[in-house]
């Protein structure tokens, strides 16, 4: 039904057409998804990119930077609440956490969970991001009101390598994909700057891509995470139906040894939060500990080639051979 | 991008234009996948359906029923080998298996892994199905090669009623959504008769629904099944990138109390096949034990909506508290 293609620096309104919008990428060539849009909400371009909001027929509202969806109010639990969990409830009682990207304020109200939490930094480079985000989705952005997050706009780069050393519990890389601005968040000199700023026992979680899409843009991401973090590095992955191949990954990362896979918060503990505010009410809609677990679990393709003991050698992905 | 709605009966090529395939249905609107289309290799019309195959640019051929996507090349593997390693993993020395639907062959495909299978009967209602993949798709129509396969074309509930009682060791059901010419196959009689002609140890996988599409769909499902298997009902649910969503969910239930949780065939001994044919050849690239594990866990949405503590009660969903 498509019947124009994105160009570069076409403007958003050329992927609306007939009530449509159709998520066209060259990072995912041939496929696109396209949700039906009731009204357009918001539509802007800020210094780095094209911020589009809507109210689709059935994913409720929805944020683009870009052309590309960044989250809807009906799946966004998933990507929120994974990205946060995993890593935190890995560790015992966090005090300082820092967020790089986030602007919509997801990952804050997550935060929001963990009592033991005293001081969370979120550098977003983009600021309409954020009015944005507290404009048109108060569900994510209420955890702004959390008292103990700063917001400071600008570079994640520069933040990060301006940290002092050792300071956060956890630090957690909410960016956009690596072909816009967000390149530098995927390669080695932002991970030192990250395994400098952590604590010794100190976790990161860092978005990465769809393990059915690329599978060798994943493998080089945690490669680069290898070469910063050593054997302490895994791959987990979750479902969110409005991200190309409905799945999303996301590299974990600890200075010392940590077992992923045992997470040490209960789901009951992470079922309150402390804050007033009604979106601080909510439930946890996607994760729980079995959810945890089985979010290291990888498919074969991914494994075989995922696997530090086949990452070395050149081991073929059975997906390989052919399709 | 989409100039068109698909309208009841309409033509497949309404559904492609400008070189892309959206499929666009009822049963999940204001929103489509779509796929850039190298080549329309087949059109037809059946008895029963529209099928309809294409090269697709990035997902290697397409086969479509009445619109809705069944399997691409490039995804298939998830979908086929989870509803055929699920349920045979979870039992021992497996000799007679059924399929209802599948007329691909790629869950024959997958059975020729299980040395001890000596009789696999295929009941398929549409032989026009079972022609195309012999066509277009030898990489799953190869398991038609395997000398024990029986194909039967016709009325799955009549073959699995006229089975003698106490006859197979595994029923899958593999067949097209609810709304269409299966819809026999989501009610309690087809179940009792599914029941009847399984041996006391047998497994029963049946394709089910998305849990982010449509969670009450999949609690019909799964309650209706718990109305003839009482307590060894499990839900299950794997990645497809190419159906709405981007994931499917299946239905375990066993005769007997199964721990589904704990496959007693590993994964060495699935990836030799003993067949000569090219295809029989290939590793596993989707189903690992952990993946079978995985598979059986839950995010809490769906969670809190199908464990059967919750169901009988009026079990509210967290996806209720708004999207």
């Amino acid at each position: 039904m498509t019947t124009t293609k994105a160009t570069e620096g076409s403007n958003e309104m050329s992927r609306i057409m007939a009530g449509w919008f159709s998520e066209l990428s060259p990072m995912w060539p041939g496929e696109a998804l396209s949700l039906q849009v009731d009204k357009i909400l918001y539509e802007g371009k800020s210094e780095f990119q094209d911020v589009l909001v809507f109210e689709s027929r059935s994913y409720g509202r929805v944020l683009v930077l870009d052309g590309v969806i960044q989250l809807s109010e009906r799946d966004e639990c998933s990507y929120q609440e994974m990205i946060t969990h995993l890593p935190l409830c890995s560790i015992s009682n966090p005090r300082k956490v820092l967020v790089v990207g986030g602007g919509d304020g997801g990952v804050l109200r997550e935060l929001a969970r963990y009592p033991s939490i005293e001081q969370i930094d979120i550098c977003e480079l983009d600021k309409m991001v954020v009015d944005v985000a507290k404009e048109f989705f108060p569900g994510l952005a209420c955890g702004f009101d959390n008292p103990v997050v700063t917001l400071h706009i600008g570079d994640g780069v520069a933040f990060v390598r301006n940290a002092p050393p050792g300071t956060y519990d956890a630090i957690l890389i909410d960016s956009t994909d690596p072909d816009g601005p967000a390149l530098e968040l995927f390669e080695v000199p932002f991970y030192q700057a990250v395994a400098r700023a952590l604590r010794p026992k100190g976790v990161m979680c860092a978005l990465s891509e769809s393990p059915w899409l690329n599978i060798q843009t994943v493998k080089n991401h945690v490669n680069v995470c290898r070469q910063v973090f050593g054997k302490s590095v895994r791959f987990a992955w979750t479902t969110v139906p409005t991200y190309p191949s409905g799945v999303i990954g996301l590299v974990l990362c600890s200075k010392e040894q940590i077992d992923f896979e045992k997470p040490v918060v209960t789901d009951k503990a992470l079922g309150t939060m402390r804050l007033g505010a009604a979106c601080f009410k909510r439930p946890l809609k996607y994760y729980n500990s079995a959810m945890h677990r089985s979010a290291l679990c990888l498919p074969e393709f991914a494994r075989t080639v995922l696997d530090e003991e086949n990452n070395t050698s050149n081991g073929e992905s059975p997906m390989a051979n052919g399709h």
